[in-house]
């Protein structure tokens, strides 16, 4: 119990020396890209670049105790940090103070609700979330994201906006102020970044533009160029202090705090199963990855953190690096707790652009443009899910785009099961085969006397009336001649007390006009529930058989079960 | 094509002279019982009585040439009435006129709303919701609209609320203020119109206690003793006029139009279908279903009618009286029209109390008590979700409650699906059927160098994790023999894009360890997405087979497929 809750319980007693050397190297290659990523992607958050590293400290602590995975690392990430922004944009606050204690709240918040999400065991929740949808919002997120950063970059004062169209209108009405050594500068942050991780994606690129970018602006003065710098970064661990809880707030930040803590699970969830599969000595259990997110979430909001997750890049460069255990966190975090309490005053002169160049180089990563290519030509309703999402997500807002994108693809399951498959089955010749006769339409035999069909979905609510009109469509094909009707069920995986109804009441009707209803194929669950239900006795048990071509032989040629196929064909578990 | 959009085509030419006789007297009845239910519902909208008549005139014009069905019987109704109260008391308004014109505007905006949503064909849209969801939300409407006339029932002014908790305070608070003579005309009335069901449903009981009430408040004067009536009803019909179209309520009334507009065309279909039953010469198409009551709301928006939708007692009756086509409609409209004309005079001495019992005597029948008892004895997880629905629905409001339904039963259909029934087969002695080895522990030979599974649902995004987790936990269990594992793909109804790259990631994986992977008993669709995806080249067409027996002959006995059985296996539809 305890083990399960505290997952450090299991691997810490059995830690081999041979880890450590993994463990070290990792901690320190994600400690250092985490320094400068976390104070840029507290700049995307509208918060002080110090509160970037806030959110890298204590969060990897006690993850590194409750997580599942053991190279999942958590920190601040940018789509995370944009939602803060959108989040908080839309409160009307008085200052940068009320502004900072409100993304503190915020992490208290979101992190509750993932608390309790796992409590719950709602894991599962995830599973809203399909892959289209993920791909849209991601890339409209990282677009977002990166012309937000246009500001430090240009060095000129934009107007934020988490709309498109009208970010890009504000950005072109300021065009003009444009620093061109800020740029200057933002564009050889890129460039280099991008050489040096084509050389070798281990060396720490963000690092090295931070200290080219800090000796530069120092060397040079250029700061007396108008070269905007990040100033006065505070120096000392974080302070505990009780997050300020300001009830009257809770209404207008409930739906971003439910969306912070549904996508930054997912992201984290994501990530650590794509980094499972390397891995076979443990397993990912998405709800006690709820508990963990949610832990680190809220006792990091008493240590100053704004809300952080799993994060990919960071979380892929761990696992290269060789991290074995949440010990490569811990050192992560030990790396961050040594800049907050030594260095800090190295950071006075570095320049905005050169974060805003770390930024865009990360975010710009993020957006998929193959994935839709594949979707366009595999499946025409997820790539219009797709694109749905991410339209809206740029042009309207990103919890609408979230929701709809979600929305949207529940009503395409639901859609898709209102109308599911419906054959017309006929024997192959000289077989016992019994197939689509649409597919098979010159080498089946059809029946005049026996309507064979199989329907391929669970039958409930959403498409009970289908499956009674696509019947009766068909035996009004048949009316003069038809004697009995086959329901192929192996592919009825369900039954619900709605579509129960209905059956019954279809296969009255037949009864009353003499018409013989039979079952084969059943599955044990729906044998279950047709037991249960009542439906085995009103339609007797001589019309349930193993398979098809028993229920066929049954009607041609009057065979009778024989023992064993009866016992099979009407084995039921739990008699109610 | 006009004939799928004016449905009156096709019945009108081949209208026979024996449906006048059903026509004419069902369309005499429902006109009767729907002069005083009209206005009766037009009280629970918080609009004055005539415009129950109002809405009862030009909507069932409309839906005679548009719908579907020919015995639906469209005009006000209890539950959308109460919508539209809670809808607009919402508003800040100023007085009785601007509420009238946004009533007007509302039934516009909703009939707008299902209009466009016929266009694009979302009739499916009914399938969100669920036979639990509906009960629970109506028993809760039911009691709330019941609660609602107290005030008139007791002649006492009482507070109006939503929520029942808040309702039933306000009555106690006022109790003392109780108007006797009032109360028992209201008693009388219900009593009376109980009898008269009981003896024969076809004599219009609402008439009769509203000529007994008229009556008996002229003769003795009773509205000198604080009896409240209706008082003057403007005489004539409703003229033709714009409906205000106030753009900056939009957004405020949105959500209350989405509701009505699903909500009564759920109402409206699902009693359009029962009577469907009885009747073998048409069918409901609830595209064009969503067209006609989209249509009959718009028109009406312009001759003064508040929303409508199909009703379930008028419809019921009309059906039972002969209806046969559309004309019986037009004639209760006509009924209407008349008492427009020359009746509304009449009304003036007719008690409130009078109007409540109606309502009362109508709506709880509408609460269903025996449904939920078979839920609680049947399925648990549906009995909760009428339990939610409607406590949610009774305590904290209409909307809420619809909504948190909907979520809940889609949630329901992604958790159902996520964890589908996931068995391991085996061989039962001496026979080609291969079963659950849970369910047929005694009868089934298990291979250890084969495994045998068979998945219970569509393999999409929801499950792909699980059928991943479940199938590796299976092979662990063989390690060191398997040879290969079969997959029944008999239940698995559709593959999305992305358990397709599940399922080539986990066969990668296994041609890696020397696993030999083969699929049998694939349906159609599924063999056209294995094909199209490339899932069948990564396997070789060798590993695909018609049924689960030829798959494991070809592993013990390496017999081969023949001719057929290689074509059946692997034929596919649409090659792209």
């Amino acid at each position: 119990m305890l083990r399960n809750l505290f997952p450090i319980l299991e691997w810490f007693p059995n830690y081999k020396k041979t880890y450590l050397i993994g463990d070290i190297s990792a901690g320190i290659t994600v400690g250092i890209m985490l320094v400068p990523q976390g104070m840029a992607y507290a700049m995307i958050a509208g918060l002080p670049p110090v509160f970037g590293l806030y959110a890298s400290l204590i969060p990897q602590l006690v993850y590194a105790i409750m997580g599942t995975s053991r190279q999942l690392a958590v920190g601040p990430v940018a789509m995370d940090s944009l939602l803060v922004a959108s989040g908080l944009s839309a409160l009307s606050l008085s200052g940068m103070d009320e502004y900072i204690s409100m993304a503190i709240f915020l992490t208290l918040f979101m992190g509750s609700i993932q608390f309790f999400l796992g409590l719950l065991r709602m894991g599962f929740l995830v599973n809203l979330l399909s892959k289209p949808v993920i791909s849209g919002f991601t890339s409209a997120a990282a677009i977002i994201i990166g012309l937000s950063q246009l500001k430090h970059l240009l060095g000129t004062s934009i107007k934020m906006s988490n709309q498109v169209h009208i970010l890009l209108k504000n950005t072109l009405n300021t065009i003009e102020d444009t620093n061109l050594i800020t740029l200057t500068i933002g564009i050889l942050a890129m460039i280099i970044m991008k050489k040096i991780k084509s050389v070798n994606r281990k060396i720490p690129g963000a690092l090295i533009v931070v200290v080219l970018g800090v000796f530069s602006v120092y060397i040079f003065d250029l700061n007396e160029f108008g070269v905007k710098v990040i100033g006065v970064v505070p120096k000392g661990l974080p302070g505990f202090s009780l997050p300020t809880i300001d009830f009257s707030r809770i209404n207008e930040l409930s739906s971003i705090a439910i969306t912070l803590a549904l996508i930054s699970f997912m992201e984290s969830i994501s990530v650590a199963k794509a980094v499972e599969e390397n891995h076979t000595e443990y397993e990912i259990d998405s709800n006690q990855e709820l508990l963990a997110l949610g832990g680190a979430n809220i006792i990091g909001a008493f240590f100053q953190s704004y809300p952080i997750t799993g994060g990919f890049s960071r979380t892929a460069v761990n696992d290269q690096a060789g991290a074995k255990t949440g010990i490569a966190s811990i050192v992560s975090a030990a790396i961050v707790g040594l800049t907050l309490l030594f260095l800090t005053p190295l950071f006075y002169f570095l320049p905005n652009s050169v974060l805003a160049a770390i930024i865009m180089v990360a975010v710009f990563g993020l957006i998929d443009v193959r994935y839709p290519i594949r979707l366009f030509k595999n499946g025409k309703d997820e790539f219009l899910l797709l694109v749905i999402t991410f339209v809206i997500t740029l042009i309207v807002g990103l919890k609408e785009g979230m929701l709809l994108g979600i929305l949207l693809s529940l009503l395409l399951l639901v859609y898709r099961s209102s109308k599911p498959h419906f054959a017309i089955l006929g024997r192959i010749k000289e077989t016992n085969y019994f197939k689509n006769i649409d597919r098979f339409r010159n080498d089946v035999e059809i029946s005049n006397s026996i309507l064979i069909i199989r329907f391929d979905a669970q039958l409930y609510f959403g498409n009970k009336d289908y499956f009674k009109n696509e019947l009766y469509k068909q035996i009004r094909k048949k009316e003069e001649t038809i004697k009995a009707v086959i329901l192929n069920a192996e592919a009825i995986n369900y039954i619900d007390s709605s579509a129960i109804h209905t059956l019954k009441t279809i296969i009255k009707d037949l009864q009353g006009q003499n018409i013989r209803f039979l079952i084969a194929g059943a599955i044990g669950p729906t044998r279950d529930i047709m037991y249960n239900s009542g439906l085995v006795d009103l339609m007797g048990k001589s019309n349930f058989f193993v398979v098809t071509s028993e229920a066929f032989e049954n009607l041609t040629n009057k065979t009778e079960k024989n023992l064993l196929q009866e016992k099979v064909s009407l084995q039921v578990k739990n008699l109610m």
